[in-house]
C-alpha cells in the first residue's frame, strides 16, 4: 500500500466523523485520554498550540487594561449556595473534596481520613470565589472598574467525555469585571466578545457568528449571554466563546457594593467571559482533512519542518550542513513579530513526510543531495494536496516563508467561510426545516445552519429541540430588515436566529 | 506624623520579622489570604511578578530542549500506593475527592452525593501520574530522553500557612525526564539545578548555595536531591529550588521500560525538579526593607512609575501632556529584549509616592510644572533612601533608564551576597556552634549559616535538629580541601555542610 494514494486517517470524515476526530488527535499526537476518568493529557504538540493561543489572547486582554490574578482552586459550599441559578447549573457535576489526608490500612490500601468540617468543591467556574475578593477590594467608585482575568484549570464532572470538546478537567481563562454602571458592564461584555472574535477569526482562522443566547441557553446566573458560534465540518455548531452580562446577581450574592460619587451605596454590575481548550477541538474540526491535522500558522505549534533526506552515507555531511544552516536562517526570521518556529527532523525513517502531514505543520521542506546541487528545496504546503510539492530556490524560499504562512492562514479561513456559507440556509417553511435536519446520512452530516424566524417563545424552542435535537445557537447581532413568521408556530417572528445541531 | 521620617512598614524587620513580612505583602498588594483555608489570592501586582518569573524560566527550559505538556489534576489512590516512600511523604497532607456531585437538602444546604468508586487526590506532585503516561510513551531507546515540564497548581494540605511560603494550594512548574542511562539522568538533575541558579541569581538577584541534601532531607522516593539555599534577612535559610535524581524507583513503580539498542529490556532513569510561588516569598524576604517591597528589575511587575504632580488646574494640560509623552517614549524602549513596563499614576492623592515605594517599583519619576520648565524629571531609586531623589534632564533620563535598572539589579544582588557573607561562619567548635544558634534575640535573628564538619551520621543530624531546630541545609558542591571533625560527635568529618534554621 502506497500511503500517497490512500488517506492517512481512517476512517475518513465521510465514513465516521466522530471517530475520524479521535484518530486525527491520535495521529497528530496532540493529546490522549488519561487513566483518570474524564481527564486528558495534553501532549507537547497540543500544549504548544495552547501556549500560542494563550499568548495571543493574553496580549489582547492586556491591551484592554485587564490584569491577571489567581484565585483558589477550591470553593466552600456556602459560596455556591448564595446564587440559586448557579447551584442549579453546577451542583450536578462537580468534584467534592471531603477529606484532607489518607491513612494506610494494614493491607497497604489508602483510605480517606481527616474529614473536613465543610466540604469544598473544585471550581467549575469562579464567580463566587472571585466575588468574595471583589467585595473586599471595592468600596468606592474610585476603585472601579475592576478588570481581572485568570488562567486556570476547572473541573466539571462529565459522564461522556471527548478530548478537548468535553473533559472533566479543562484549561481556560475566565475574566471577571465589576463596573459602576449597567451600561459600562454591557459594553465590556460586548468588548470581550469582540476580542474573542478577533482571536478565533484572525488566529485560529475560524469564521464565527456573533450573537446572543436565548434565555434557556444562558449561563447560570447571567442576565444576558453573548456568544460566538462556528460551523464544524460535520455542519454542527460549536460554541467557541461566551461573554456574560451578570447584572447585579453576583454582586448581590457576594455583597459587592461601592459608594458612588453621590455618596450613595450601590451594588456593582459584573461580567464574566471565558474560552477554553475546547477551542482546540474547534480548530481540529474546522480545518483538518482525511490526512490529519491542519494547523493555522498564526497559532501553529511549529511553522516549518526541515527533513534532510540522506540515502547514502557519503551525502550525510553535505545534507546535514545545508539543513542545519537553513534551520538557523529560518529561525532568525520573524513571523508576526515572534521568532519563526522551525523543526529539524533528522530521523532516518520512511514515514517522516507523512508524520508531519498528520501533525498539520503548515510547511514541509525536504532536502536531498539533488536539491542541494541546485541550491533549492522541495516544499509542501499543508493546505494543498500532499502531491503538489514544488522545488524553490533556497534564497527565494527563505524570503517567501512569511508570505506563504499568511497565504495558508487566509486559505484556511476562506475555505472555512465558504463551507459555512454553503451549508447555511435561509428557511421559512416548517417542512423544509424539518427535512433539513432529518436527512438520512445522520452519522456524518447534520444539516448545517438554518436561519429562520422565531417568535421568542421558549415553548417553540423546546419543541424543536425535542423533535430534532436542534437548538437556537444564537440570535445574530447582524439582522436583515426582513420580516417573517416563527418557523414552529407561525406567529410573528422577532428576527432570524441560527438553528443547528451542536456540540 | 510625617511619613518621610518614619518607616512605611510597621513593625520593622528588627521589631518582628514574621509580622513585617505579612505587612510588606499587604502594603505592596501582592497577595492576600482567601476565605478558603490555606489558599491565597495572588493579586495583579503579585501575579505580574510570577508571570515574569515564568517567562524567564520557561525560555531557559526550552533552550535545554524541555517541552511543556499538561497532566490531570487528579491522581487515583492506587497510583500513589505504588511508591512506598511517596505515600509516606504525601498521604498526610492531601485533598481527597470522594464525590462527584452535590444535592440540595430541603433547607437549601448542599451535601456531597455521587460517591466515587475510588477516591482521587488532588495532585501534590505528579511523578506517579506522569509516570503512567511515560510508560505508554516510551518503548525504545529511540524514544529517549523524554524531557517534559508542566506549569500547574498543586495542593499539599497545610495546617499552618503563610502567604507564598507555605500555602495549601500553590503554583509551580514540575519537570519530569526519563533517560536511558543513570549518568545522563544525573547530568540532567544537575543541569536543571544550574538553570534554577541562573534564574534565582540573575533574575531574582538572590545569591544561592548549590548543594546536595542529606538522606533525611530528600524528596520522598528520590535517590539524590540537589538544592539551592538562600539566606533571608532574618538569617534563616530558604530552600529555593530542588532537582531530584529518582534512580529507577518511579520507573519500577510505574513500569517505564525501554528496549535498549542491544535489544534488552531496561527500566528508564528519571528525574524531577521544581520551583514554585515560594520564590516570591524568598524575593520579598531577601530584598525588602522597612519601607516595603523592593523588586529586582529583571522580574519586577513594572519598571518605572511616572507621577504627574498637579497642584493648580492651570498646570494640568502641560503636566499631563509631558508625562503622557514621557510614558510613551519609555514604553517604546526595551529592557533586556522586552518592552519596558511603565505605570502612569494620575491619581490626585498625597500618598502616591509612598504607595509606589511600598510596592517596590525600581524607579519613581515625579513631574511637576517646575521640572517641566527645566525639561527635567525628579527621579527616585527604590534601592536608595526615599530622600535621595535627584533631578535629571528628560533626555538623559530616558537614555539612562536601562542602565539604571541594571545597576539596581546588581546592587540588590551584591547587597544580599554581602549580607549572607556577613552571617556565614566557619565554626569548628561545638560550644560556639550551640551559642550561635541560641542567641537571646531569637524572634528576629537566627544565627545565620554555620559551615561546619559533619561525620555523615543521621544521628548527629537528628540530635542537632532536636537541640536547636537547626538542620543541614545542604552539602555544598563547593568544598575546600580542609579536614576536620564532626561538630556534634567529634568523629572525622566528610566535609563542611551548611547548618541553619530554615523556612
Amino acid at each position: 500500500m502506497s500511503k500517497k494514494t490512500k488517506n492517512a486517517i481512517s476512517p475518513t470524515r465521510a465514513e465516521d466523523y466522530p471517530e475520524w476526530y479521535q484518530q486525527v488527535i491520535k495521529a497528530s499526537d496532540l493529546a490522549e485520554t488519561s487513566a483518570v476518568r474524564g481527564c486528558m493529557v495534553i501532549k507537547p504538540w497540543g500544549y504548544a498550540l495552547w501556549e500560542n493561543i494563550v499568548q495571543a489572547l493574553d496580549a489582547m486582554f492586556k491591551e484592554t487594561d485587564v490584569k491577571n490574578a489567581y484565585f483558589p482552586l477550591f470553593i466552600p459550599l456556602n459560596f455556591l449556595e448564595k446564587e440559586a441559578a448557579h447551584v442549579e447549573g453546577f451542583a450536578k457535576e462537580c468534584a467534592v473534596v471531603t477529606h484532607h489526608r489518607l491513612t494506610q490500612t494494614e493491607n497497604g490500601k489508602l483510605v480517606p481520613d481527616g474529614k473536613l468540617q465543610e466540604p469544598l468543591i473544585v471550581r467549575p467556574t469562579s464567580e463566587t470565589i472571585i466575588g468574595e475578593s471583589f467585595s473586599r477590594w471595592i468600596s468606592s467608585y474610585r476603585d472601579l472598574p475592576v478588570l481581572i482575568n485568570q488562567w486556570a484549570n476547572v473541573v466539571r464532572w462529565e459522564m461522556r467525555t471527548r478530548l478537548f470538546l468535553r473533559t472533566s478537567e479543562f484549561l481556560w481563562q475566565e475574566g471577571h469585571t465589576a463596573h459602576a454602571t449597567r451600561e459600562e458592564a454591557i459594553a465590556r461584555t460586548r468588548q470581550m466578545l469582540d476580542v474573542y472574535t478577533r482571536l478565533i477569526q484572525d488566529y485560529l482562522a475560524i469564521p464565527v457568528i456573533q450573537g446572543q443566547k436565548t434565555p434557556s441557553e444562558r449561563f447560570p446566573g447571567a442576565e444576558d449571554t453573548l456568544c460566538i458560534e462556528a460551523m464544524m465540518q460535520d455542519r454542527k455548531a460549536l460554541q467557541s466563546g461566551t461573554s456574560h452580562f451578570l447584572g447585579q446577581n453576583f454582586a448581590k450574592a457576594s455583597n459587592i457594593k461601592y459608594q458612588s460619587d453621590q455618596e450613595k451605596e450601590e451594588f456593582v454590575w459584573t461580567t464574566s467571559w471565558g474560552v477554553s481548550t475546547r477551542l482546540i477541538g474547534g480548530l481540529i474540526m474546522t480545518h483538518s482533512d482525511d490526512d490529519g491535522l491542519i494547523l493555522p500558522p498564526r497559532v501553529a505549534s511549529s511553522h516549518v519542518v526541515i527533513m534532510p533526506i540522506i540515502k547514502k552515507e557519503n551525502d550525510r555531511e553535505t545534507v546535514t550542513s545545508f539543513t542545519e544552516s537553513l534551520a538557523k536562517e529560518l529561525r532568525e526570521q520573524t513571523y508576526h513579530g515572534a521568532p519563526m518556529r522551525v523543526e529539524l527532523d533528522t530521523r532516518n525513517i520512511g514515514s517522516k513526510n507523512w508524520d508531519w502531514i498528520k501533525k498539520g505543520i503548515p510547511i514541509r521542506v525536504e532536502v536531498g543531495p539533488r536539491d542541494i546541487a541546485e541550491n533549492s528545496v522541495f516544499v509542501g504546503r499543508r493546505d494543498q494536496s500532499p502531491k503538489s510539492r514544488q522545488s524553490i530556490s533556497r534564497e527565494q524560499f527563505i524570503q517567501m516563508v512569511p508570505n506563504m504562512l499568511d497565504d495558508i492562514q487566509n486559505q484556511l479561513y476562506q475555505r472555512a467561510l465558504q463551507f459555512r456559507m454553503q451549508h447555511t440556509f435561509i428557511i421559512d417553511n416548517k417542512d423544509d426545516f424539518y427535512s433539513m435536519f432529518t436527512s438520512s446520512d445522520e452519522k456524518t452530516i447534520h444539516g448545517g445552519f438554518a436561519k429562520s424566524f422565531w417568535c421568542g417563545s421558549a415553548d417553540c424552542e423546546e419543541q424543536i429541540k425535542k423533535d430534532l435535537t436542534v437548538t437556537i445557537r444564537c440570535i445574530p447581532f447582524d439582522q436583515d430588515d426582513d420580516k417573517g413568521s416563527c418557523i414552529y408556530c407561525g406567529k410573528a417572528g422577532t428576527g432570524r436566529v441560527v438553528f443547528a445541531k451542536s456540540y
